[in-house]
């Protein structure tokens, strides 16, 4: 399989952050596949990063070099770390930004970066992106193995995304992303989904009041100005509005809990 | 030739989707190379994708496999479809993004895509980009016969763009796109110029009043704050401004119509 | 070494013009790996587009081709060019936006691009981008030698950066480039850095008001709401702001004056 690097940032497009990192890489890997997931993760949001990577991860051929840089902490103490995992290696901040997706593949071995050899000879205090991850992801994509980047650790930081919160009357939720289309992506996993019976009828509570929520399974079933839910691409519950932004219609933002209500028959309590 | 996939969605850049078809791509076709056409295409709006794509294949090699996704019917009856031209292929959904372009080319073949084994294993409903059209494409570009991606088919959704009426005193046309710098891409092509004898002087009619539109070769031609019109890079008329924005400066969408008045000389009857 | 150029433009990421400059260098040269620098450059800024691809060239591989295109004269009498320098080559308008990052590595030969069997068949008056430059540093990516481009020139135009003005007690300095996270970056070199004895306290003026800035080496060493000032990543000092916009909190813009006063001892005169 020919050598297969990912990127993820914080950067921006504008900036000549990430052309910097890809110039390390082709410095030192000439022959290898660059692929952007994403440089225009919210500045400083180590969880939205983390969502966005552990969604596109599990699509890259095994023995990608998964490089993320979302990194507040950059020139303090934090560590930089890589993690060798079933399937990838990742490279980045020991700040919880690869662990969501790294946990997903199965960790193997975590390793703190100090081999000065595998990182820029001048390491510049606010740009690692450049000088230690991406010089050290072209050298694993080059076949160095990862246990030369330095010794294994165990205290890595690890980031913990809530889990939802059933209940009889239907579920509190949390929101974990928002994408570009205004879809809200919940913590409801497609495999929990069957707790909300959801062909009974939902509602989603929304300042005080219960918006009727259609279970569907594409956008195309929705109505204009219609709320629906369906299962997402990446396998989480979604909140949708047809060919517009659910997110702006609802006023929610990343973060925010949600409560979704299951309708009951008429032959139940309520 | 070197297998070449090019890619134009209205995904954004934010969020993993683009990210993901990529990565589905090398995972089935390792050495190819892919060139984003663009991802910044309004959502929803096929029209404006189409002129896109059909601006930007003409100067790919022959053999190219262009994948376009803008896709408001994602999961309902809408077909996938690949078409093979006389020198490349295209493929997306049938809804008429990419006839613009591949009618340029010369269509040969439609088909449907129906034949699973070239498609991932779970197909979101929401995400045929990532699941059916990228992975299409990557074994097409692997070599696969279009043919063998599901039966021909001749009912394909057809895209018309209208055009432009010329009479006596001048032309109707209508505004294709809007490019970045604010230029307005008419729909009136480079051959059908002469009807306009563009260098008797020219006025566009603008809520109400006559604009003052200057023919010129090149945009450095015009004084600032000067409108003007040339022949852009694509082969249709654009009205410009020099180095400011003409869509601004007219409040222009696309889609709306304009009015271009050919100025008389005083030896004829006005 | 794989052939390898890099491309800088204003062309913004929606339009087709990117993808079109592409499309011409893989027709050329199919197996070269292009790398984008930056394509939302200012629209029309010279010095914004010279400031980043110096800031990206010195990390590229030797022999890289440098493609930049910010280029208000499009089609007048503004020449194309080739610059050959110590380890790369550079292909863009004669308008001094490749002469800062051609310098640092010691120009040898300008060409003036006049061999249009290295061009498009049709060269249009507003895209020379695509027909003439992407055209060009295919060609020489491919192995011809720049000589053969065109004859050589020596009266190209140079572009001159300010350099700070250092009095007793403090700098006059300029805005080189604000960058996405709203860092200012001087002109101020890390070398020149010496005559501000940072660590005995400085000030930064701002519309009468004399504001700390702290001397650190990291963000991270900053407290919320500090202003503060480092050796950025490209060896130029920086005004910062604690995970926020240092732009945005002194309203500055790129091209403004800034003066950085040196606070005195008690011992010394004031």
């Amino acid at each position: 399989m020919k050598a297969l690097i990912s990127l993820l940032t914080d950067f921006g497009i504008s900036d000549p952050f990430v052309a910097e990192m890809k110039a390390v890489i082709f410095s030192i890997c000439p022959g290898v596949t660059v692929v952007d997931i994403s440089h225009t993760v919210e500045k400083f949001n180590i969880r939205g990063g983390a969502f966005v990577l552990s969604s596109a991860t599990p699509y890259f051929p095994s023995g990608t070099v998964h490089v993320a840089v979302v990194d507040p902490g950059v020139g303090s103490e934090r560590r930089p770390i890589a993690l060798e995992t079933n399937r990838s290696l990742f490279v980045g901040p020991d700040n919880g930004l690869l662990i969501l997706a790294a946990a997903r593949e199965g960790i193997r071995h975590v390793y703190e970066l100090t081999n000065r050899s595998l990182m820029a000879e001048a390491i510049s205090s606010t740009f690692h992106g450049r000088d230690i991850f991406a010089s050290v992801a072209a050298h694993l994509a080059s076949g160095t193995p990862p246990r030369e980047a330095g010794p294994e650790i165990t205290d890595y930081v690890k980031l913990l995304f809530a889990e939802p919160e059933f209940n009889r009357r239907g579920v509190n939720c949390e929101i974990l992303y928002i994408d570009g289309f205004g879809n809200i992506v919940t913590n409801i996993s497609r495999k929990r989904l069957a707790k909300l019976n959801p062909n009974r009828g939902l509602a989603l509570r929304n300042r005080g009041r219960h918006l009727p929520l259609r279970f569907v399974k594409t956008y195309s079933e929705l109505c204009e100005k219609e709320l629906g839910c369906l299962v997402g691409s990446h396998g989480f519950i979604e909140i949708v509005y047809r060919q517009e932004s659910a997110a702006r219609r609802l006023n929610a933002r990343i973060g925010d809990d949600l409560r979704i209500t299951v309708l009951l028959g008429t032959t139940e309590n309520s």
